[in-house]
């Protein structure tokens, strides 16, 4: 099978898995259900679902095992960006070219969606149908990348920046935890589906955790690049708000050439790797030449 | 050793063991750390903690292993205090005598205080140093306690009740979620610590949802009696945003009856329970008969 039609159907999978997880439209409280539905299933690119699948896949893990994690790590994702959204954060009113949850709801809606989407997480790791190790595992993971020591204290670390020169460290420490620390936990959970090999495991989260720098990467080169139609969000929104980005510390091409360089170290980790590691390939090849 | 010398070593033993799982205040972000800590660290009367500490002393745990749910508990009804009082949900400025996080700090690190301490609650549980099935049963209920089927639901069914008059079956409806999940939680994860006997755990889960109501009963009485300054918070609010309370869908004395009556149904819930169940005895006391 080619690794495209792998992929569709990963997402076809990830989507009626995700349907399956969120509270029925119809039930009370429907607001909040209607909220957490529209934060979720309102597109986006499924990239860290579709990691779970790949690394999964990588280690020989069942694809059935892996519908749990992948759900939870979008749920994560989806409420932070929820959160993110609201007026006392970044105050954005599009995403994915729709308006945000607190733009089509209300902003205290958007509040209890994201923290909703939050404890369903895990309870969907918790209720999974898994040795209790893996779940443990699972769990133990997705709550360290989601907290203080990973997504909330990078978007924290954003916040303290904003307006000031970040160095290239300072700028990818807090990637690495606003964006990194849930894609690396993305390629863990898929990985430990299958394999407790510590290696194996060391490999994968290393290759995480580029893939993570590239996208944010390529993020940024995309904000300069792209007009708000293509990007289904507003463009250049970077710029405006001050915010250190690595073409404004590397310039463009030299943010495009550090691109490339990591590019070629993700394929790296994954040398030793066979065919299986064909998904978990491209959808770094994807994350570096991505045009939203 | 008395009930009351008890109650008071747990108190201390859940403020030491949530000084030590909240992240360090001069740790980056501080910002971000140093809110989590107002918000957890503030005071409260851990009604949450103290009941894991009595339902596990009744089911015959060791303490050593309350602790983590304790805590875990304690940091997903703080969180939940944070969000709730942002300007978008209640907009109070006053908790506990003391300004709320968003006032202390800002909007945008309350949101991520209490994101940062919901993920960190699951991460102790997680982390917990027990056997896997009781980690997982603990997970299950807290996971469930806190999202759309408990506390946020519960939150929701009060946003969208605000300015209606609500029967007596949609105002129990409305807090066995917003309070009422969190506290069968507590007594649940104390009480499987130590038993997985299911008719002692239902028996103790009756007790819990009685108590979360009888909570709240007195709640609403005490938001008539009391004045702001032995309250620690703004009185009488629930009248000036037009909320459907106890007191004004049976009247005072009526709902100081129902109060009684709660009570004697916790006793008996209690009735083959031993000398071990004391310490909920006398939480169901405490929470009956508080000023505040």
């Amino acid at each position: 099978m080619s690794t495209e039609i792998l992929l569709e159907q990963w997402r076809a999978r990830v989507e009626a898995a995700l349907d399956a997880a969120l509270p029925a439209a119809d039930l009370a409280p429907q607001r909040l259900h209607q909220a957490m539905r529209y934060s979720v299933l309102g597109g986006g690119k499924r990239l860290r679902p579709l990691l779970v699948y790949a690394a999964g896949r990588c280690t020989g893990a069942a694809v059935e095992q892996l519908d749990a994690p992948a759900v939870a790590v979008e749920m994560v994702h989806a409420y932070s960006l929820v959160h993110d959204d609201l007026p006392a954060m970044d105050d954005d009113s599009l995403r994915r070219g729709q308006p945000t949850t607190h733009i089509a709801f209300d902003q205290a809606t958007a509040i209890l969606a994201g923290d909703g989407l939050q404890a369903r997480a895990f309870q969907v790791l918790a209720n999974a149908d898994v040795a209790p190790s893996t779940a443990m595992g699972w769990l133990r993971s997705l709550a360290a990348a989601a907290g203080a020591p990973g997504m909330c204290g990078g978007q924290a670390l954003d916040i303290d920046a904003t307006g000031k020169q970040q160095s290239q460290a300072e700028l990818e420490r807090m990637h690495a935890l606003k964006t990194g620390a849930l894609i690396r936990s993305a390629v863990h959970m898929g990985a430990l589906a299958g394999t407790d090999d510590a290696a194996t495991l060391a490999a994968l989260d290393r290759f995480a955790d580029l893939l993570g720098l590239a996208f944010q990467v390529r993020d940024d080169i995309l904000d300069i690049e792209a007009d708000t139609a293509t990007l289904g969000k507003t463009a250049g929104k970077d710029v405006a708000q001050d915010k250190s980005t690595y073409p404004a510390l590397l310039g463009l091409d030299g943010a495009r050439n550090y691109l490339q360089q990591l590019d070629q170290q993700m394929l790296a980790c994954l040398d030793t790797a066979g065919d299986q590691a064909d998904a978990l390939r491209a959808l770094a090849h994807m994350a570096v030449h991505r045009q939203h």
